[in-house]
């Protein structure tokens, strides 16, 4: 059979039913007022889920897009631009800024380890004309999530802005844009959201306005001012993926109706489950536990044994893909999504598979021993 | 999460991505040359799954009334009938006859067991004028499985018609219709053919067509006469179910392109995993293994925890529907499908769940023991 298939890598994600079947209604115009109530209430929806009042501007393109935006309408060239860089993704936001003309002072806290808040203090303090700082809230590349609250906290108390690449995040880990004063956060739809790729979303705040407004940057497309002129009458300066807006009110309403909440605590019981089965399989877990991502854990293949060799196998076996390692982790990790439409039975299903798949490549592992961990997540026999 | 659902009962099965997309492609005319077209290739592709080159009639009903129509187009009233029961299916088959006036002789073979062929051939053997024998290739109620070709054996040396129901395992478990010499084939769309309900198929033989030329009950909707004058122009006599034949084609496609050895051998692997698996949790199975379906399983829950108990946990907490005991087993079994477009990590989920449920209830089981006796199953360390 070459259909069952399930896709465990951190995004696209897979999509439920209910998305699909809204995204395959009929299409309405994006000029009508159809469709400017639908994004009222969309963006009404999304204000809930990033927990702000601020403008939302949902941009038809990937998330990469939304994170030249946030550049693009608030970096000049010269500007100096504080970087928090914890893998690949944070290496992205950076070199965006780059390529806007930005001074970055790329921080490295290695892949693995989350951004050191003391780091933080220490440059920003040292260079009060630093106008950006890029922050990463959940880093794809090593699962492991940011601390944006306490760097928020910092950023605030001085002039420069904070951007939050929340592009894996958002929907899985509770993210308070006012609360903690982030400036800028940017998503995307094919991850934690349920939707296909297509669409990005971007928060403004006040503080980031009175930048973008004076921004010298050259930007057409990616004009938060253009964006914000159609905003006014519920309209969007280009045209929209009307298809995906469709779609998104109906992943918005399927997490409001769980409840937020719930929405994160079931993250975080599947990230245990996950971790707990790893460790019970003798597996080396990349991040560790205080900055373990809720959203995707990635673990280490055993020593010897090339990840890739794992993730051939349960892809052509079992039809189960895994994602894997970038950049300097190439062929070295193997990440498991538990992001957006996942519940307990992925846990089950990736966990299986890969104690097989583990018993196919020579490493020897107790059949069952990390399902049997999971389950005892599952069941609240574990701490 | 409401939405993430596992259907694991003996029909309806879940429908592959593929043929939902077929069945939503825009709907034909049933008197189009389109649909002649499409009528034609199906009733070909049908005949390669039930080896047979007999008409196949594509009925809009469920399961049940291709069963009626079976019945309603061989048997007059007075009629002697030989029905071989082997649980809930069998029964039913032997109530239409009832309903058709047939004075029926019904061998009761107990439930969990198969038909005894040395009983089929002292009753056919003990009463020359039985018209026709009514047997039941896949027992749902039981999960017990037929020897279809021995008892077409004994019935095609006497002047007998042998209709079966196979309702439940055709697609899933071999059936040569030609080579065993069936008479009668039924079988229904939303089980092993991957479909929703709606559909039913019956295939007639030549020795059929004779007694159907010349019974006398009474039927219109089920006439296999007036679906013949329709047949030979690709037509059907009422109007059918277009989109189910639309999706039809693409399940019997999907079917074909694994190969129909590469499906049984699939199914067989699947149901000897859950068998395992049972075993391995302490559960006692209802078929014994000689005559165990390769499309369902049903098992026992142990003595003083009702069945339900288990499927309730199992819905409400993992989003898994088992299926129920039927009759006399209601409350004392649970019957697991893995039918159709079912795989290996759907009994991973099935057991892995289960382990847990059993815990749940109070049942004492080592858990991730059934998903490593699944798991050596499907790695081949079992014989």
């Amino acid at each position: 059979m070459q259909d069952k298939k399930y896709l465990m890598i951190p995004g696209p994600t897979p999509v439920p039913p209910s998305v699909v079947t809204a995204m395959s209604m009929p299409l309405i115009g994006h000029r009508s007022d159809d469709f400017a109530q639908l994004h009222e209430r969309v963006v009404g929806k999304l204000q809930k889920v990033f927990q702000t009042k601020n403008d939302i501007f949902i941009l038809t393109n990937s998330g990469t897009g939304a994170l030249e935006t946030a550049i693009a309408n608030t970096v000049n060239p010269g500007d100096k631009v504080l970087s928090l860089v914890t893998g690949n993704f944070g290496e992205r936001f950076a070199n965006i800024a780059k390529a806007y003309g930005a001074q970055v002072d790329e921080v490295e806290f290695g892949w693995g380890n989350c951004v050191d808040l003391k780091v933080v203090a220490e440059k920003l303090a040292a260079d009060p004309e630093i106008k950006v700082v890029l922050a990463t809230q959940n880093e794809t590349s090593t699962g492991v999530v940011n601390d944006i609250a306490g760097i928020a906290a910092l950023v605030e108390k001085t002039p420069a802005l904070l951007l939050v690449d929340g592009v894996s995040g958002i929907g899985a880990i509770e993210h308070k844009t006012d609360e903690w004063h982030v400036d800028i956060l940017c998503t995307a739809s094919q991850k934690a959201l349920m939707l296909p790729p297509g669409l990005s979303m971007i928060t403004v705040s006040d503080k980031a306005w009175k930048v973008i407004n004076e921004n010298k940057s050259p930007r057409f497309y990616f004009s938060l001012l253009a964006c914000k002129k159609q905003y006014e009458k519920w309209n969007t300066a280009y045209t929209p993926g009307v298809s995906l807006f469709l779609g998104l009110e109906a992943s918005l309403d399927m997490m409001l109706s769980e409840g937020m909440d719930n929405v994160y605590d079931r993250h975080a019981l599947l990230a245990k489950a996950v971790r707990a089965a790893a460790r019970a399989l003798g597996l080396k877990l990349l991040a560790e536990d205080h900055c373990a991502s809720n959203a995707l854990t990635a673990i280490y293949s055993p020593e010897g044994i090339g990840a890739d060799d794992i993730r051939k196998i349960l892809k052509k076996q079992y039809g189960i893909t895994f994602a894997g390692g970038q950049g300097k982790l190439k062929g070295k990790i193997f990440r498991i999504a538990h992001m957006g439409f996942a519940d307990k039975m992925d846990v089950m299903i990736a966990i299986s598979a890969l104690e097989m798949a583990l018993v196919q490549v020579g490493f020897s592992v107790e059949l069952g021993s990390g399902v049997r961990a999971a389950q005892e997540v599952f069941l609240g026999k574990v701490e």
